[in-house]
């Protein structure tokens, strides 16, 4: 009763091209649980985007590799290539070296000419925006001090849309034309990546993010859709960051607020209802430092920024009801007077570095990651907060050796989230669900 | 260049097989990213795992289904089915009901009649352990009281194999055979699955369970495997639980350790080396009790199991060095006195409702879950604890509605992890990897 070997082959070959590899984290929304499934009526559909997976994710490649493990048969591999190649989209580079025997194959790769994604964040005191093309290269980058918390939403997506606007108009003189557009805020975002719920340090609330941005910019035909900065900037650093692919990444952003962002087996956390990696809020100390949120001793209101500021330099703080403004000069001045000594800093910085370590302990027990990346203003200020974080860690982590953790700083810093929400469009390829015109 | 009709079906259907549904959270391990990824180089075995997913999964469905939704031709279908009839895994229920025209399918589900899975907890103050067949559904199940943390490991091991020994003989007059056993511990274990890396309120440490167990069961033909505990019951519940299938949920044990348990769209969290889920020793109130891991304030520290005897019930507790042990009858007596209105015992339950309701909003914030499910002595003290941690989670929960999550206690009470245990060996039979001999 067994089967003949070209029949079962045929069905395991066909088998084996759905195992496509790890697939990036998805920030597309999707029913929880339906991780990764595809559900394409139109077959055609279904093998374009089979193989642009594959592409994506085994680049370069030849169309002989497609075919063998897409279990697609060569004519149809050949077809849908010659589609993709006139759409754009993907595109040959030649003939790969490491074949020795027989005519070199033609390799296959994404074509980074035409399209790009645009990732954008807005914060406290800065906008980011960065642009990659499918092969997430980046093409453009900006970042620019901008006093979002005082300007109010409406004026700060007027400017953001600005910064989109002639971020557009450069790709356009290089031909390149935007596909998606993702953008990180400090806050509680609603599940259909619309509007923010809730950013207390911008002083947002139930703010319609794409429909302003979208009336901002006229006429953009590509999918516009707003994220929480912490979730994007830990897809960033799994994607681009100095530990890209590591599969259990925590990631802290180092502001006003504190987020976080978690990458669990290579998938981004969000929960059920996308309200996920919310850590700046923690009760560190019973009766502590007053939180932006109204409670006391929150894990924000111990080693965010402002709090940072506040404790290390009170005379460039202002009143304590008063919003800090200028925070990158600041935070600068207090590296400065660290740098020289001031023992005040130190000890406060120091402090800060015992409250990061304690609150890092608990996502690292919860966790049990690879890493944790901290970003953000945490980078600058690093050589006195870490030194304290790592004995607080190693006092505070349940399993041996912290469980392999280890701490990292950002090498993406403030263009982390900007760099994740592009990268997170450039996803919405593997399900060919986006509008590439030819 | 558009495929023909059939050559394209051909390979939509087949690639259509391996989309299997969100399978079951594993709690075997594998290297991280390659989630439920097959590796096999056997046609037979990989086709065979096929069809015994698409079934255990799409139970009771027929042959054409099967043909149908995993791209495998009837022939193929047909002599695996036969094979998995012959080796007692699939057996044949009748015709569906539900067709109404033609001769009426015959359906497929496991068969439940032949292989059970083990599972098995030792915990501070009691063994538990449930049997199921291939199907899920509980076979026998047993619960005693037994002081481990006083008896030692090897005592406690050796109890341990007696109760399995006798379960495996009551099994085998039912003409059942175990096909592998999980240990539920509370406390880190190693990567591998063999052994306890520490298990601080049992006093094991470095403790080679699995050989221990292998030794004294003697002749065990089958994978045994350990696991923590609080990972087993969010297994338990996620498979069995009253809220069965939620995609995100948070488990609590309610024990002398506390420990967590996360379901993250389906899959039980275990982290880079599987020490994930500790939550017991979140630093929850500074200078608050001494806990057994030597820190102060611990979230276990103020309400475990202990905590709550020695605050509630200080006449019942002896001094605060030694160990308390008959848990079971004093956690009744609190329960007792707060029924009767005793206001310190009232008090002392309000207290420990707030403290979890603290913690628990700190894995509601980070972990947006459908529900968060507080299981062993929680349960029956769960009148007097539970108004107060609604209260507290209200006030410090971020996202509107908490997020959506509700609190809910465990149904599967003290068997919830023995109960995960089980269900994580019938998830071996996904891949096909058991020795099911015929």
């Amino acid at each position: 009763m067994r089967n003949d070997g070209s029949n079962a082959a045929g069905e395991v070959s066909a088998a084996r091209g759905v195992r496509s590899p790890a697939p990036p984290p998805r920030t597309a929304r999707a029913t929880p649980g339906s991780r990764g499934a595809l559900d394409f009526t139109d077959v055609r559909e279904t093998n374009l985007a089979v193989v642009l997976r594959f592409v994506r994710h085994h680049t370069p490649c030849s169309r002989a590799e497609v075919a063998a493990q897409t279990g697609l048969n060569k004519a149809t591999v050949s077809s849908i290539v010659t589609e993709l190649i006139e759409r754009g989209i993907v595109e040959e580079i030649g003939a790969s070296e490491e074949r020795r025997i027989g005519r070199p194959a033609v390799m296959l790769t994404l074509d980074g000419r035409r399209f790009v994604a645009l990732g954008l964040e807005v914060n406290v005191d800065y906008l980011s925006a960065v642009a990659v093309d499918l092969g997430e290269r980046e093409v453009l980058s900006v970042h620019e001090p901008f006093p979002a918390a005082s300007a109010g939403p409406v004026a700060c997506v007027r400017r953001l849309a600005e910064l989109a606007r002639s971020m557009m108009a450069q790709l356009a003189d290089q031909s390149r034309r935007v596909i998606g557009m993702a953008v990180a805020v400090p806050g509680l975002v609603d599940l259909h990546g619309l509007a923010v719920t809730e950013a207390p340090n911008l002083g947002w609330r139930d703010f319609p993010v794409v429909d302003q941005l979208r009336a901002e910019l006229g006429d953009a035909d590509f999918p516009v859709s707003v994220e929480n900065d912490a979730n994007l900037a830990a897809v960033g650093e799994y994607r681009a960051g100095s530990l890209s692919h590591t599969p259990n990444l925590v990631y802290i952003t180092g502001e006003v607020g504190i987020g976080g962002g978690f990458i669990v087996d290579g998938s981004l956390l969000r929960g059920s209802n996308g309200y996920g990696g919310e850590i700046g809020h923690m009760p560190m100390l019973l009766g502590g430092p007053r939180c932006g949120c109204g409670r006391h001793g929150c894990f924000e209101a111990l080693v965010g920024t402002n709090a940072i500021i506040r404790a290390a330099v009170p005379d460039l703080a202002g009143d304590s009801d008063e919003l800090i403004t200028d925070l990158a000069p600041k935070v600068a001045e207090v590296a400065r007077r660290a740098a020289c000594g001031d023992r005040h800093v130190v000890d406060t910085l120091d402090r800060v570095g015992n409250w990061l370590g304690r609150s890092a302990a608990v996502l690292i027990n919860i966790f049990n990651p690879d890493a944790v990346i901290l970003g953000g203003y945490f980078v600058p200020l690093a050589t006195w907060i870490l030194p304290r974080t790592h004995r607080t860690l190693a006092a505070h982590v349940i399993a041996p050796k912290q469980g392999g953790c280890k701490v990292a700083l950002s090498t993406l810093g403030f263009t982390a989230a900007a760099r994740g929400g592009a990268a997170s469009i450039i996803d919405a390829i593997d399900t060919a669900r986006l509008p590439l015109p030819g």
